[in-house]
C-alpha cells in the first residue's frame, strides 16, 4: 500500500543543507501535515507515494526556506531615502528623523506588509525583525503568512511609540500575549545596542528573555565609534561590558560583530552566542568587514542578515549569500573562505538555530516544517551548472525562485505570490507613504 | 510641421548620464537613422515629433546601454567548474588546463553567443573582450548583434589557438582585416599581462596599436604575487615595467589595478590610462580591494567588467555597479565613495571613453548612437522609489531590463531576447559543452 501525502514536489536536484555539502539528484519531497514526511529518489516516491497535490520541477534546485536573521521590516518605506552616508551621519540626519515624524501602527503595519511580500518572493520563509510597533508588525507578518520572530523592542530614547523602557517592554510584552500559541509568529527581546539601552535595562531583558525562554536580538560591535565610545562611558568594549550583564549566551543573536578581537571571538564561541552577519549594510555604511572566516573556525553560529531596507537596499538573501562569500573571501584574502556551501548554511539551518527553531525548519530533513523554495536553474543564463550550489550563491538571484511554501502551504507559484495581499494593495501603500515622506 | 523619427521612446525617467547627476522626469528620446536625434519633454514630443514606432515606458529608467569593459566571453562555458580557489591554484589547477584540452574556434564562438545573450538581456550593449580566437568571438558578437571589441591576443605561450607572439598577431589582425568598416564590431591590441609577455612582445604591442589607433588592453597588478614575481624578475614593479617600455598610455586600459600605490596611481593619471575594475572577481578570487576612490580623485577613468563567467560567476553589470559602490565604501571606510551616480557612470559613459567610443555611445546625448536600455522600477519589490539612480544601482537587477536597443534597433523588448539565436540553441550548447567539459 503507498504512502500518503498532501503534498509531493519533484526537483532535479535536492538541496537538504543536512548533511553539509549534500546534493539529491532526481530526488523527491513528501509533505504530510504541514511537514516534510520523506526525502527519496524520485522514481521510488513515483512508486511509492500517493499525494493529493504533485508539483514537477524537472530543471529546479529544491532548497529549505531561508532565514533572514536581521532585518527592520517596516523600513521598506524608507527604501533609498539616503544613500551615501556614514552610519551615525545616516542614522542622525536621515533615518531618525523621518522615523520621529511619521513612524506609527499604520507605517509599520504596511511597511511591514512591502517587506515581507519582497522576502517571500526572494525565498524567505522567516525573519528576525526588530522595529517599533511589533504588534503592527505581527499582524503584517500573518497576513502575508510568513514565519517571524518580532522583536520586543527597547531603547532608552521615548519615541512615539513608548515612553520608556517600561512602557517598551509593556507593550511588547502585551504583543506577545496577543499573538501567544500562533503557529508562525514568536518573539524575541529585542534591546536596541549597548549604546542606546543601560545597564539596568540590558540585565533586565536577559533575564526576561531567560525566564521566558526567547531569544536576544542586540546590536553589537558594528562600528569603530560604537566601541571608542563604549570605552570612554564604560571604559570597556561594548562585547566586555554585555559580558558582565550576563547577556552574552547561547540564546544572543549579535547583529554585525564587525569589529571583534580574537577574545571577542572566543567569548561568542565559548558562550554559544550567534551572530547575524550582514554583508550588504556592512558594505554600503562602511561599517567593515566582519571576521567571518574566524568566527565559523571558532565554531560560532553565524546567520545572515538583509538589515533594513533603508541600508542595502534590497531584503534579498541570494544577494547576502553572494556577498558572505565574496566579501569572507576578500576580506581574509584567502579564496577559500566561506564556500558556496557554507553560505547557504548561513542563510539557512544557521540563521534557524540561532532563533531557536533548528528543530523545526533550516533544512529538509523528516520532522521539519515544510517551509521550502525552489530555485529555477534553467534559464540559457545560468548554463552550465557543474555545480548547482554553487549556482545558488555566485549565480542564480532571487528573481529565479519559483515556488515557496511554508508549512506545506503555497506562497510563491512560477514567481507569484499567491497571498491575501495584492500588488495593487502593494502599489498603493508604496505610493501613499512616498508622498507624504517626500514632503 | 513635425520632425521626423525612426523610434521615440516615452519614459518615466530618462537618466543621461551627461550631464552627471542629471534626471530627466516624464521625458523622451528621438532616434533616427540609427541615432539619438533629440532628448525633450514628453509633451513636446507628442506634440513635436512623428515617429514610426513609438515606445511607452510609464515605470522605466532608460540609460545608456551598459559597457562591459573586460570579459573573457567564451570562459561562460567555464561558468563555476571551480569556486573557492585562489588566483593561480585557480588558474593552474583548474582553468588552463580546462583551456587547454578543449579551447577551439567553436568553443569560443558558441560560449561567446551564450555570454552575449547574457550580456544584452542584463543592459550591456557594448563589451570589451580578451581570449583565443578572436574570429570566432567576432562571429558571435556580429551574429547577436552586441557592440564588441574583440582583443588581438597576444600571450608567451603556445597554446592550440597560436604557436608564438608572431602568429598570435597574425592571426589576430587577419581577424582585425576580415571584420574590417564592421558597424559594431572592433579591435583591441590585448597583450595578455605583463608576467605572460615580453618586454619585446608589450612594446610590439602598443606600436601596433599606436599605429592603428587601437585600446591596448592588458590585466595589470590583479594579484600581490604578480608584483613580488615582477620585483624578482625585472628588480622593478610591474607597472613601472610598462611605463618604462611606453605601454602606459592614454589608450591603455589597465584591468583589475587592485595593487597600486599613490605613485602608480599619478602614472596612470598622468597619461590619460583608463582602469577596468572588476569588483566581483576581485573579491571572488580574493585579489584585493582596488583603490577605486583614490583613482577616482586622481583623475583617473575608471570603467567597469565582469570579468569571465569563471570567476564571477555571472556578466552582469548591474551586480558590477552595486559591488564598485558597496567595496569602495567598505574599503576606504568612507560611506561617501563611489555614489550611486558614479557607478552608473562608471558602467557607461568611462567605459565607452576607454574605448575610444566616448563621441559614439555611453550617454544618452544627441548625435550618439542609440544604444539604450529600459530598467522597469514599477515592481512593488522596488516601492518606494525616492531616486532612480539610487535604484539602479543598489535596489534593481539585471532582471528589471525590460528593452534594450543597439543603433536604435530592438535586441531585448519586454525582457525577452529578440535574436538570430533561439534559447533553444543556447541551451543545446550548454549541454553539448557541459557534457565534454564534465568528462
Amino acid at each position: 500500500m503507498n504512502e500518503p501525502a498532501d503534498l509531493l514536489i519533484y526537483a532535479r536536484w535536492v538541496i537538504p543543507v543536512e548533511p553539509a555539502r549534500a546534493v539529491l539528484h532526481h530526488h523527491a519531497v513528501a509533505v504530510r501535515f504541514g511537514r516534510i514526511a520523506a526525502v527519496m529518489p524520485s522514481d521510488l516516491a513515483r512508486r511509492t507515494v500517493d499525494a493529493a497535490r504533485v508539483v514537477e520541477l524537472p530543471e529546479h534546485a529544491l532548497i529549505p526556506g531561508l532565514v533572514n536573521l536581521h532585518t527592520h521590516a517596516a523600513m521598506n518605506l524608507l527604501r533609498g531615502i539616503a544613500d551615501d552616508l556614514p552610519l551615525m551621519r545616516w542614522l542622525q540626519e536621515a533615518i531618525w528623523p523621518a522615523e520621529n515624524k511619521h513612524v506609527s501602527h499604520s507605517f509599520v503595519r504596511e511597511g511591514t506588509l512591502l517587506a515581507a511580500v519582497e522576502m517571500l518572493r526572494g525565498g524567505i520563509t522567516t525573519c528576525s525583525d526588530m522595529y517599533f510597533h511589533p504588534d503592527a508588525a505581527a499582524e503584517a507578518f500573518d497576513l502575508a503568512g510568513m514565519r517571524a520572530r518580532v522583536g520586543i523592542v527597547l531603547i532608552d530614547v521615548p519615541t512615539s511609540y513608548a515612553a520608556d523602557a517600561d512602557d517598551y517592554l509593556r507593550k511588547g510584552f502585551a504583543a506577545r500575549d496577543h499573538w501567544k500559541n500562533h503557529p508562525r509568529i514568536g518573539f524575541t527581546v529585542a534591546p536596541h545596542a549597548p549604546y542606546t539601552v543601560s545597564d539596568a535595562n540590558l540585565r533586565r531583558a536577559q533575564t526576561l528573555a531567560h525566564e521566558l525562554d526567547l531569544p536576544l536580538h542586540i546590536h553589537i560591535h558594528e562600528s569603530e565609534g560604537e566601541i571608542r565610545n563604549s570605552l570612554a562611558a564604560h571604559g570597556m568594549r561594548p562585547l566586555a561590558r554585555l559580558a558582565k550583564l550576563g547577556v552574552v549566551a547561547d540564546n544572543m543573536v549579535g547583529v554585525h560583530a564587525v569589529h571583534l578581537d580574537a577574545q571577542e571571538i572566543e567569548l561568542l564561541a565559548g558562550h554559544g552566542a550567534s551572530v547575524a552577519h550582514c554583508p550588504t549594510s556592512n558594505m554600503k555604511l562602511a561599517s567593515g568587514i566582519a571576521p567571518v572566516a574566524q568566527l565559523l573556525a571558532a565554531g560560532v553560529r553565524v546567520g545572515l542578515g538583509t538589515d533594513g531596507a533603508a541600508s542595502n537596499n534590497r531584503l534579498d538573501l541570494f544577494q547576502e549569500m553572494r556577498h558572505a562569500a565574496l566579501l569572507a573571501k576578500v576580506g581574509s584574502k584567502d579564496a577559500t573562505a566561506v564556500p558556496a556551501h557554507a553560505a547557504l548554511h548561513m542563510a539557512t539551518l544557521a540563521g534557524a538555530e540561532a532563533l531557536g527553531l533548528g528543530a523545526e525548519v533550516g533544512s529538509i530533513v523528516p520532522g521539519k516544517r515544510a517551509d521550502l523554495c525552489a530555485v529555477d536553474l534553467g534559464d540559457a543564463l545560468m548554463r552550465p551548472c557543474f555545480d548547482p550550489i554553487s549556482h545558488l550563491v555566485h549565480v542564480a538571484g532571487r528573481e529565479h525562485v519559483s515556488h515557496v511554501w511554508i508549512d506545506g502551504e503555497i506562497r510563491v507559484a512560477e514567481g507569484v505570490a499567491l497571498l491575501q495581499i495584492s500588488d495593487k494593495e502593494l502599489l498603493r501603500i508604496a505610493t501613499v507613504w512616498q508622498t507624504k515622506l517626500a514632503n
